[in-house]
């Protein structure tokens, strides 16, 4: 890496490898193909862990080299108590030596001393050390700060939640606080960060946003606001957000195509539903396939 | 127990020991007293996890019959990585095998199958079960639904962050949607949902508020709108908040004393300056009287 700072390190990736795509790691129990699954995937069964391990590392085989960063969504592994916990320092361990960035998706958010323990997330000597991960900001500005800290001048990577992919997001993000809805006022505060951020090789900043594909016209709003700061865009494929969609907040590179984040795609290209199978070929060119499928569609939509 | 309903639970529990003390497990690495200490007690380092635990069991054994329930903050666990995971699962089991509710604070918040995945911590059969965990509404309503299902008609229990503590809760928390502070609004959305949920010996339902011990009228409005759910009242001791001020939005019960929640402290209790020792006698005394005095105190503001 030319440079140590995320927002850098993140588009630069992007570039080289010519797509957006964040491969989520969400490790559905029920949807873990036969050929991995051991026992009756049980939450609470020891035997579980080692069989999501063996899946997601398998997974992390086959995209080697042809995504630029994956998502681990914590709610998977934390559903398998430590045990799922020692399979996501597992998985963090073999992306990162793949050169894989990490994204932890985690949503966390409190305040202080504990906004600081999450923080740690981001230390490279820490427990499970990132590259990025997600934080909610309902909680205040001062609750975001111990992230920021920790991302040392952006060397590391956060992503805010602004407006989420779901149908429930306008419940209070869409709500008008003096004639504005909540998720632009939640991006106003957080631009004097995101420039304060911004990576000295390509100026995108390592405090990025999570704006949800299934919402094309909030995301042109909110990159009016952020201009440098990464969107991380879940919500395309399974939740209904087409491609051309998810890049709708993305802004034209120096090499003439989209860019400024990425587009996360976690349950329609982690089980495709020809990889239900417990013949390893089979699942291999199913997998390979989905991938391909995700990664041609944004090359598409980023050309436009 | 004579109900299986968390808001009937807790609020017979609180009136049985006679206070609302909740007692949050906030294992700060720096304030670990000497007497627990192993190596320098870096996050990353496996001798630290082994520390944390033998200090937390040992905090249990002395409040054991005393406090009705115990908070064991998530951040510090998974700051130790998977290992500390194991711990939190240990004293969780402890503190549940001892009689005394558990409600983890974590905070999360997530959409659809990955909030389903968080809500697996109110699931007795789950990987890590606890009685009650806290919740961020950010995301929406739609997102509560997960964890509300998992409550099993309000066998477990949630509290949803409303107004936090912190001084930066007013950045959004405050800010005037159609004339009425955030918090409010989103106290509102929650009426339906907490009256769904309303225990049937004492009427407080298994949908609680956490509200902030620094923030007394608001404590009141929440009240107004809440008159059924219980308040997680943080803040109190160490954040500044006075102990009448924590229980301002509580109401008077059957005996007379002030009920209807729960309030936490942490640091000043779990950590008096007096329990920096090495000798194992002056440490129990240091912590007895620590939670004593908060107990005390809490006492006090309910008979007012």
């Amino acid at each position: 890496m030319s440079t140590p700072h995320f927002g850098d390190r993140l588009i630069t990736r992007v570039r080289e490898i010519g797509h957006p795509l964040c491969l989520g790691l969400d490790p559905h129990l029920a949807l873990i193909p036969p050929l991995f699954r051991r026992g009756n995937m049980a939450a609470a069964d020891p035997q579980t862990a080692p069989a999501v391990e063996a899946f997601l590392l398998a997974v992390l085989e086959r995209v080697a080299g042809r995504v630029a960063i994956v998502k681990p969504q914590a709610a998977f592994f934390e559903q398998l108590g430590w045990r799922g916990v020692q399979v996501l320092d597992h998985v963090v361990a073999a992306a990162r030596a793949q050169g894989v960035l990490v994204l932890l998706d985690a949503k966390r958010g409190d305040i202080d001393s504990t906004a600081a323990a999450y923080a740690s997330y981001l230390d490279p000597g820490g427990a499970l050390p990132v590259d990025a991960m997600t934080v909610n900001p309902y909680l205040g500005r001062d609750t975001l700060a111990p992230f920021i800290e920790r991302t040392a001048l952006g060397r590391r990577g956060l992503f805010v939640l602004v407006k989420t992919s779901n149908p429930g997001s306008t419940d209070f993000q869409d709500r008008l606080v003096e004639g504005r809805p909540l998720f632009e006022v939640i991006a106003d505060a957080l631009q004097g960060l995101a420039a304060q951020l911004n990576g000295p090789e390509t100026g995108w900043s390592a405090l990025g946003v999570v704006v949800g594909a299934t919402y094309p016209e909030q995301s042109r709003r909110i990159r009016e606001l952020l201009p440098c700061a990464p969107f991380l865009v879940p919500g395309y494929g399974a939740q209904g957000g087409a491609a051309a969609d998810a890049v709708s907040g993305f802004v034209r590179g120096p090499a003439g195509e989209l860019e400024g984040g990425v587009v996360s795609s976690s349950r329609a290209t982690l089980f495709p539903e020809d990889g239900a199978t417990d013949t390893a070929r089979a699942w291999e060119r199913a997998i390979d396939a989905a991938v391909d499928r995700a990664i041609g569609e944004l090359r598409v939509a980023i050309a436009r």
